[in-house]
């Protein structure tokens, strides 16, 4: 992933050094439990422990002569490590180290956007309650529905981002396995308990049967999950662009002094956090096709997934992060112009309160059709000709035959809607 | 989805019969929550579940006009329930009823997959035990590597199935919810326990919170799931076509009396159902992309999602029933030739041994590095050579030196690779 | 397709009838070549032609046994034509008649979306015409940026559907060859000249090289042209959808007499159709990835694209013909509100000018930099506090210092942005 | 794209200093059309283009401060040029910058990988012309059909990369276009001659009606067609592994001194380069979705595409010339073994020549369907029996009525299959 879109807390668990770090421990501990059963001596194990060492560029150029890179790693261990290098990975398949640290890479990564999550939540649920009763019109199709609060827009946005928790550790459990089963998974040259060992002490749980490899199901199931969390992203981005749009303005991204909008134009004030945003959920999405078309691999195992996973084991993790990052700063800072809410919601003279005449025609005895009907032509007088709605209710005979005037004015009143936002807010937060 | 990939079973949970019994259920069952509520008079709600009836044809004719779905209904069901119709619906909007009529009918499909998945897995076992010990060449990058057993390969996909199954259930938790929450979801008009008592009665848990519709990160998901499940079945498919190229030919699907292979060549048999399932499972897959970009709705809702859901529910659904029943059959019928995969095994003279002489020899004191030259020397001439495998070993002097001819036969005892497979099995299956 | 998103025009070229009808005069072409290279008789041929007939019902009835489309057309043929059928298909095999028809069917519905693009261009064209000079505010970021016209917005979109054009146009032309080479291509069993033959009367290119099909890269990028006309569908759609917001309304889709935008709140009037062309051109690129994956057969072809084609094939090019047919009527009837995009280009009192009186300070000999600060602080005062613009600047010392008042007022001319609106016509319509 | 994958030819194309060596070549050579127009001074234009110099750190800085990266340009820019500076990007937009320069970059690239193509093409056609007559088995299915030659193999993948050639072209004028439109594209504070200059000199076509940018149809276009190259590269790398399987052992990638096939298997010799490309074909494709959502922007623009094409711009394209460049090396290194490829296709007895028998079955008057079950029949016996085919047909008494010992042994010439093998060779390659 470009520097542009990526935070070092993420990019460092995919560096060459955290990656040599992991193979080195799955080794290390793998000698451990082989020299516990006997298979080989105990002081290799402690030797190894003790002289481990590696140089990324070493391994660089040895690979470039063995084009493999964990023969090229051994052998700059071997080269520190010394003759009791040769007990190193008895028994083991490069797959046993290479899969099994990814699996720690993809569980360290997903804590690290548990932690995004938790803060995005947290800053959303602030917002939350800040605007829990701030008035708003809802919109369905982009067109005035209802009124709701702003409150409510982020309790909606804070339960697609708790789901997503849920979701990221279940994936973060499925994708967390620990394999050493040896070159097509029948442990022939190494113990099971070899692999129970690595796995405990990784903090893994062994994979109940492996080919060469972990079965690739586990990851893509990983990367669909990255890909619906980077969709509510996108819900909420589309939601902060729309607020700011010039006729809404309702909203606004935080506009730093310094900030220029435009080259061109001085007077711009963008939403640039949110449309990038949209794009980045574009960017994570996109490791989610590759992923699926990595579980089907030849027998035990064909090596057409490394290089789709070489890609996007980062940067869809690391765009992921940048962008719940941003999104938690956005959110934090986000400036809500109440008052154009207000301004927006009475735009249409009460045309939001149709259903409450509607309901109460139907109440007071007329057919659901023919108080559709009765509403609806006075409705469309307030879009086509400017009317005011309450007014052509009180001229329409066949409304004020049902209704008094004041049964008609009540039915504008904005608070008859909030009565069930604690509720609401119970369910969400668990409080309100 | 066209009919030569449909089953009934699934198809009839799509049918408009099916959808608009679920409609009419939701509305009832809320008629007797606005009764029990006093919002509704008892009697309408009893004769509303006593009268009530619908005509697919007649709701199509209706929607012609208002070009509207539901209201088409509730006015066909009006026709039949009389005045007391105008009590059906109260505070409720469309999307209460598509969105939780929706959630069933996912719910519903997701029960006949997960049989599927169990029909599957019992296939798998069967055939999985049958061939517990049956001896095959496991391969990676499609070039042999060590034996392996063929009930251990069928073990590996049972265990990718049992995955799915369980990613399948939470899929269908996660997608069904119930939300009878008005407009913009604030229960405005209705109330939270009209909501609480559909729920309840559809088998639904309640939407904690909703816009005017069920947030789509929970579709994403069930569709996300679907797709990694497409996977698993792409690479069992895979798997039993490689088996029967006509060079390695270890197993064959089914070939009924009558069958012709091919309209210009009589010799041929072709595994036609797994390169359909392979098909199939692109298919399946290409509802995943639709379904995250449905995530992104506008403010409270727009009606984007819904063409993609007319299509890819049942699509998706169709064809992974569809999917999933034929590969069921094609793993009770498969035929398997084992004395084929003791040939295939046999065919490079011990090769597939290599292993055990480099560990054989690194354990006789030789350095890592040291043995696997020697042995890579050896074995290639194998290749390139057509020479047998042992009896270069036995004539390499830098071999001879540190294992003895007993030692080098012992390295191509078959039997040493199976020693685990009753505790694999004992992992995968509970027993073996 | 569902029914719902279908037009019979399309349909029909998916029918079994047009494919039989299309597989027969394939067989029936091949005879007559046949007959004149002295392969068979020329009474056979003459025959063929003459008594040729087929069942629908029949020929599924057949394949239900021999699991084979073709032969079980070829069987049902021969209880048609007598003896003289053994003739039939000599040589060929049934891939020949599968992908020369599935040619021939992807150029007629080629030739069809063509005709949904003539008349959705001259939709375009003459809106665009008719509102050329009908002032409208720009947006960047969905944030006002300068004047425009709603015709050119409409040139714009003409624009890219004149390119769709051209592009399905290359994709048919691509797609459109004929193979009739054999079992893997070699022609061993059937002259070349009968493909020769059969391609000048179905009016397809021969395929330079076959194996047993078609090379799938041509379907892919037939699929992929189909893919971005969605894309550009759904930008279409999306404008409609923004200027149709309650807070922008400036135009609005069609609302008939009699339609209901909701069952609930009766003052609706939603975008629904540039919605449901949202997702419809989700549904449409749902076919691209699919179809990037059919293009790795395995050696002289696998049977796994098949599937992706028959679900495919019919559904993305129903789907995009629907789609550009509602996509005429959305735009020959849509309404156009030049007074409200007046009322909106009036909202921020000429902050829209700003970069007008940006470069007039530039041109005045201020720095680009100062210039920028001088009216982005003034601007910035209309976003926050309401102020209007002009007044702002003419009350600034370092504007006035510059510009004189009367060449402040000059930057505030609408006209100023018109001047080209013709040549940009001109260059997109060839006429202005 | 990580440096594993990415070639330095490629990765300069996308590197800073090409970007904004690009930017300023466009703002100068604007500056002369200006000047030329009387807008600006020509001094001023002449003293641009000799002080005109940036430093990629010091825009960095300023971009952290404005947010902005073509004004942070345009200010480093200043500091060398000076007070003439002020005369750059007169009545410009950044995107008129950004998109041109996007334009001339992916024509850069396009030409790289155009350059490739040849590469590959030339590769792909010596050693179609080496193998031209090297028999080998054609299998569809992955089973045997009828014998080909190798060559013919290759001159379809040759003519796959010719249409990749022709296609990637077309989507390389397709996107290489000019826009200096200004900030909606009405040309309001620039003279389209301007623009006319710019696109002659960057040698690129002008857009006929851009909005604030160059409309993104034309980038998904592009895309797409990498995304189907990338999917005849899958192709190949497919046919390449199968060839290489244990079982097949037709061909082998190229296995330098030195290499190691696996960590633990010193036997191992994979097919390691074609596994790779098959998952770079898959990071490829990741692409298009992204490209295909890029194209529905809000209104005149909105900037959710720039991240998306940040990130795929440089990453499909290094990505693809990657795979390109090592695609010509397998194949020009690939290791032909035409003795396997005779001995796979003679592993069945004759099998393959099934067709022949029955076509002379038919022309000896047997009925189609009775020619079918006769060869069928004995077929089936080498299947399953291990029988030897031309010995069950002499013994068969419906194959002897018809046919004579001499007729059937006709039907077995293997030269009959390769008699067209020149004309085929002629319309791929022009020669043969």
């Amino acid at each position: 992933m470009i520097p542009r879109y990526s935070r070092p807390e993420m990019t460092k668990i995919w560096d060459p050094e955290n990656r040599f770090r992991i193979w080195f421990e799955i080794e290390a501990h793998a000698c451990d439990a082989l020299a516990e059963l006997g298979v080989i001596p105990k002081e290799a194990a402690a030797e190894i422990w003790a002289k481990g060492k590696w140089e990324v560029d070493r391994i660089d150029e040895i690979e470039r002569e063995t084009k493999h890179d964990v023969i090229a790693f051994l052998t700059n261990l071997a080269e520190h490590v010394g003759p009791s290098a040769r007990f190193v990975h008895q028994g083991m398949t490069s797959s046993d180290v290479l899969d099994t640290c990814l699996a720690v890479q993809l569980k360290q990564a997903a804590d690290l956007l548990l932690e995004d999550l938790d803060r995005l939540l947290k800053a959303l649920e602030k917002r939350a309650f800040e605007h829990k009763l701030t008035p708003t019109i809802g919109r369905s199709h982009g067109i005035h529905a209802e009124p709701t609060t702003f409150g409510l827009k982020l309790a909606s946005h804070y339960a697609a981002f708790a789901r997503a928790k849920q979701r990221l550790v279940a994936a973060r459990d499925d994708v967390a396995t620990c394999a050493i089963s040896g070159a097509v998974g029948t442990f022939a040259n190494i113990d099971p308990r070899v692999e129970a060992h690595v796995a405990r002490k990784m903090e893994l749980k062994v994979e109940p049967v492996s080919t060469q490899v972990i079965p690739r199901d586990r990851h893509a199931m990983f990367f669909a999950v990255l890909g619906v969390i980077a969709g509510s992203i996108e819900n909420l981005s589309i939601e902060v662009r729309h607020l700011q749009r010039s006729e809404v303005r309702e909203a606004e991204e935080f506009f730093s002094p310094g900030q220029k909008g435009s080259s061109a134009m001085p007077h711009k004030r963008n939403p640039v956090l949110s449309e990038n945003l949209t794009g980045l959920a574009r960017v994570v999405r996109a490791s989610v096709n590759p992923a699926l078309e990595n579980v089907a691999l030849w027998h035990e195992r064909d090596i057409s997934h490394s290089s789709v996973e070489r890609v996007f084991g980062p940067d869809a993790t690391i765009a992921l992060d940048f962008a719940l990052n941003r999104l938690v700063g956005l959110v934090e800072k986000w400036i809500i112009y109440p008052e154009n809410m207000q301004a927006n919601l009475d735009r249409y003279s009460g045309l939001v309160h149709s259903q409450r005449v509607l309901l109460a025609l139907t109440q007071a005895g007329m057919s659901r059709e023919d108080s559709y009907q009765a509403v609806q032509r006075n409705a469309m007088k307030v879009w086509l000709e400017g009317k005011d709605f309450m007014t052509e209710l009180k001229a329409d005979g066949e409304v004020t035959k049902r209704l008094s005037t004041q049964q008609i004015e009540e039915c504008f009143n904005l608070d008859y809607h909030f009565k069930h936002v604690d509720d609401i807010f119970q369910r969400v937060f668990g409080h309100s």
